[in-house]
């Protein structure tokens, strides 16, 4: 096992250079540890494992909440409760910092959490742990009915606003990151002020990682959010239960993306690079002058 | 809802470019869509749906066979039947081109469907619908387990036919893709002749397509893969329950994903690129002359 590090892990390794392989200097690499979440409803009942995922140690609460959103099992910031971590002193210490316990309030005429967590999807599987492909058109029509009720608000920018966010994005990464290489998301007002920037090895985890740091804050999610990677359906998906109204991702957006976003009333820029970006739904909110 | 093809999703979108908006000729979008799994167990059974997951279509097949096998589902290429679509009329076309209902031997002995299930990791997700920590140690200890078979086996290549890896990587590609963007992992011989190049939106997809294809067609896995994105756990997971000894990558690997090559007697050489490349793990099988 190697050393390991919050940030970054040391190891020493081989390196081909020239046609010759040298030892080199130890390289830090990016952290990757599991992390299980476990639930209960109410401040009496056991804990309930839900998931276990992969992702880049640190801001774990703020993940933990985002992934309890985006997969419904609380559907405000008033229902998330307490997130701590085991403190049955049986657990390894090396354990009990992959573990997060999240109490959530119960709902006395909604599922309880054994439905709730049928019903879940993870930050790293989208439908996963669902079954159906129904199921996915059911999530993309409760994210429609949640945007209906911001259908015509969205605020609108230049184009200019949109060409600074990568910039600002990497300026709130070097903040945190000593390992570099990782994922970014970032949510930013209609100004392009950045309000939180998260970092993980996953994309899907970054993006929960920023939207729970503000669902904790019980301060609103901004209308804007840019991604660093590509921009599949699970983003997309977040974004819109989280009530994003101008999606950004540096990279591609996939075809289910952009539908999904054309369906519930998100702006897709994609491509966002230097002055030039491309826009795949709801264009209206980009202003071409500034 | 947009027209669809299967390699490539075309529509009209606004581009940005020296400080005005145009609209811009049609683009190709990278296809996602979910496709849902259902296994049962001998052909008398019902079909359980196992999992959704999203992916690009095409070698939807193969991708399933490679879940079901990186899930553990089916543990050899004999346990994996027939894999069809939907017969029934009552499923919409639309529809029934995502779902796969693979048939698996039943285990005497073994687990029932359900059980399996409860175990079944997914491509997308890693230890997702897994529940604990204890499940990823004991899942490292199952590949170890497997590698131990093999640990002294592995061939030793040269540093220059890793090196040709990357550039016979993109000429496969280039017979498949016509979008572009898309995630590619390929299985080598130790002479670096490519056997199988899969693509998808999703890295650990394209690997389960490359690992599954070779399963269905009851061949063995050859000792070599690269993966054309980052390498986390999850994809050193499946490489090293399908036996693979070298594993390389065009991007970073992580700590996790060292941590199992080390213990599972794998090697993997990260930023192949070029002639250049690092080697994190178990050197020996690299020679740096050639």
């Amino acid at each position: 096992m190697l050393p390991h590090e919050r940030s970054g892990s040391m190891r020493a390794l081989v390196r081909r250079r020239d046609g010759a392989l040298d030892s080199f200097a130890p390289d830090a690499l990016v952290v990757e540890e599991p992390l299980e979440i476990r639930v209960r409803e109410g401040e009496e009942s056991e804990p309930v494992r839900l998931l276990v995922t992969m992702r880049t140690p640190g801001h774990d609460e703020d993940l933990v909440a985002g992934i309890l959103f985006s997969g419904g099992v609380v559907e405000a910031a008033g229902e998330l409760g307490d997130l701590a971590r085991p403190s049955d002193p049986r657990i390894a210490p090396e354990l009990a910092r992959n573990v997060v316990i999240a109490t959530v309030a119960s709902r006395p005429g909604g599922p309880r959490l054994s439905a709730r967590r049928s019903e879940t999807v993870t930050s790293a599987c989208g439908v996963c742990g669902e079954s159906s492909i129904e199921r996915v058109a059911e999530l993309a029509s409760a994210a429609r009915r949640r945007a209906g009720e911001t259908e015509r608000e969205g605020p609108v920018v230049s184009g200019g606003l949109l060409s600074a966010l990568p910039d600002a994005l990497r300026r709130e990464q070097a903040v945190f990151s000593s390992t570099g290489g990782l994922h970014a998301a970032g949510l930013f007002e209609a100004d392009g002020t950045p309000v939180v920037v998260r970092e993980d090895v996953g994309r899907h985890n970054a993006t929960d990682k920023a939207i729970g740091a503000l669902l904790r804050k019980k301060r609103p999610i901004p209308p804007i959010l840019l991604v660093s990677g590509r921009l599949g359906f699970e983003i997309a998906q977040k974004a819109a239960l989280a009530g994003v109204r101008i999606l950004c991702s540096v990279s591609a957006p996939t075809s289910l993306a952009v539908e999904l976003a054309e369906e519930t009333g998100m702006t897709v820029v994609g491509f966002l690079r230097g002055e030039r970006f491309n826009v795949y739904s709801h264009p209206a909110r980009i202003r071409g002058e500034g």
